[in-house]
């Protein structure tokens, strides 16, 4: 299974995507989508131009997307909001279901505590995903997105197998 | 000229088109887009068909949409601005440029001041619009976005001309 992660935003756009088979997990690729263009519209095209790209290019089978920070300026979660709908369309043109977790649920499933440091998730990023270089701070924090998914779906599935066999 | 007016929403989505000839306008239609779907991805792929659909039927010539509130709570203005970065990724995949107005803009370019009421902007809807009989607040709104955007982009047409003939 394919996994994307993606962590939004109007001028780092993240993503980053793993393959999964049971309990192997490797590295695929990552990057940063930045969009182009001073007015709004603009940019939210060209952030939906990229990002349909990459995600065509990466063919990924499962999505997840992280939950934005709404503690901050409501102009500021206003922005974040506008371009987090337009990240969540690709994955949804496609026919895909778009997973969302809370920055701390990511750190948790990545770390093992809610309230990790930037580093710390760039560690295990590294550390479970063996040879991955992540292109920004952003394409790492979209790995651990895909990570925090890929991880939430097999407990799914297990737990989906378990009650059928019960 | 044809302008589009959108007032964004995930539930409700008004939208509204004028035919706009020098100091003629007349009302062309007006409707109101309800989102179907549980999970947030799929309410804004809904919301991107519809909407892209009323647009393709529509063939606006400009469009203009409405700035958002962001004084409310942070979640609230988290799924607005989700709404609205799809609302305004349909007109710049059409290649339009997008105008944007805030709501107490929209008011004063039709009622005459900035504190209007809802009653108040339906009522000066209809009296520029006759025979036009809004779907929803939502669609009269859009009407009034509309308005507001055809009196901008007029007044700069204007403006450019006396600049030119200087």
């Amino acid at each position: 299974m394919r996994v994307m992660g993606i962590d939004p935003g109007l001028r780092n756009c993240g993503w980053g995507v793993i393959e999964v088979d049971g309990p192997r997990q490797r590295h695929v690729a990552n990057g940063t989508v930045r969009p182009e263009g001073k007015a709004m519209g603009d940019r939210l095209l060209s952030l939906h131009q990229l990002l349909s790209a990459v995600f065509a290019a990466m063919a990924p089978d499962a999505c997840a997307v992280e939950q934005t920070f709404v503690n901050r300026d409501g102009a500021g979660t206003l922005k974040l909001g506008q371009a987090r709908g337009v990240v969540m369309l690709v994955p949804a043109q496609a026919g895909l279901t778009v997973g969302e977790y809370a920055p701390n649920a990511v750190k948790k499933a990545v770390v093992g505590v809610g309230h990790a440091h930037k580093n710390q998730i760039l560690h295990m990023v590294k550390m479970q995903l063996p040879g991955c270089d992540p292109h920004s701070p952003d394409a790492a924090d979209a790995l651990a997105i895909a990570l925090c998914h890929a991880a939430h779906v097999q407990t799914s599935g297990r737990l989906a197998a378990a009650v059928a066999r019960a």
